[in-house]
């Protein structure tokens, strides 16, 4: 998209760093970023800048925090951790409000191809986290097959110190018709189904 | 959204701004951010800061610029207007590499039931221009009904003055099959069909 005067092409740039932001959305922020008031846009710059500024990340759980440990590890059941993939799935979890204990965030999942190994996960830190008063680690990654491979390797390590395991339970989502679940979701339904 | 600590929500907020962004996409957006390094959030900051202090209106045609008046207006022929409704529009056009003359951008269209009449747009700096020496105006506003209204306005304004007023032909896109032309622009291709 070149034709614009530099300050724009800059802003038109960044914005393409967004994920799933082509130039043309890109072009689209950028000339509503314009119409602003100058106060608005000052208020987006030090929004941006701030962020990065002041959100830290929980020494214990890897969270987003402002203090550290973060409220989640300072007050809850410390004995129960819930081991997720990235931040924003606390979020989906807390959402329900029913959980008490605690999040482990990975950062990700294991993924030889894209080059994402043991040491790029915060697996040391959870492990460490077991020495504790830890009764219960409940695997919540998502259910593709790195996330799978991810939840086995970890159960397995996990299951030495003679700590329970869990994994959220696999089946057909609530509201959605048999005839459009896929075969895998499917065949997990019927070999994880429940007496009623 | 709720959930995330305050800084977070706050770049949440400031991202739902921009068109077309909701919660959910805000939120990926946000999480990007915060997963820059510090550098290159900085640069994100202020090249939203710099871009609306840096990017002026030019005083003549209204398109952006970092000069007054500019480039456009400076070095081409001032005989031919080419009067667009969005910055962006310019853009489109400059694209071609064909058109030698200058634009005038009219910030909008006509449209009553939004609250955009004569003094929100651009005209009366279009209509202090004719005074000048100025051969044709080219209106290239869009096809919708407040474009076509808008255009049909400044024409019959202009020819007043005696210049010679255009409008970009209206037909049927090329590339595109005759079955799937609307109405209104299939019975405008057969008004304005050329011998061959």
């Amino acid at each position: 998209m070149a034709g614009y005067i530099e300050p724009i092409e800059k802003l038109i740039r960044q914005f393409c760093k967004l994920p799933g932001v082509g130039a043309k959305t890109a072009q689209r922020y950028a000339l509503t970023v314009l119409s602003m008031t100058e106060q608005e846009v000052n208020e987006f710059g030090r929004a941006i800048v701030l962020a990065k500024r002041e959100v830290k990340v929980c020494s214990v759980c890897g969270n987003y925090t402002d203090v550290d440990p973060c409220h989640i590890c300072a007050h809850r059941d410390n004995s129960i951790i819930c081991v997720v993939q990235e931040a924003k799935d606390v979020l989906a979890v807390e959402r329900l409000g029913e959980y008490k204990g605690v999040y482990h965030v990975l950062g990700g999942v294991l993924n030889p191809l894209k080059g994402v190994g043991r040491d790029q996960l915060r697996l040391g830190e959870l492990f460490a986290r077991l020495a504790g008063d830890v009764k219960e680690v409940i695997l919540a990654t998502d259910t593709s097959a790195e996330g799978e491979a991810t939840a086995t390797y970890i159960a397995r390590f996990v299951k030495q110190y003679g700590i329970k395991v869990t994994r959220l339970a696999q089946g057909i989502s609530i509201g959605s018709e048999l005839q459009y679940a896929d075969e895998v979701t499917l065949s997990r339904a019927f070999s994880n189904r429940k007496e009623m």
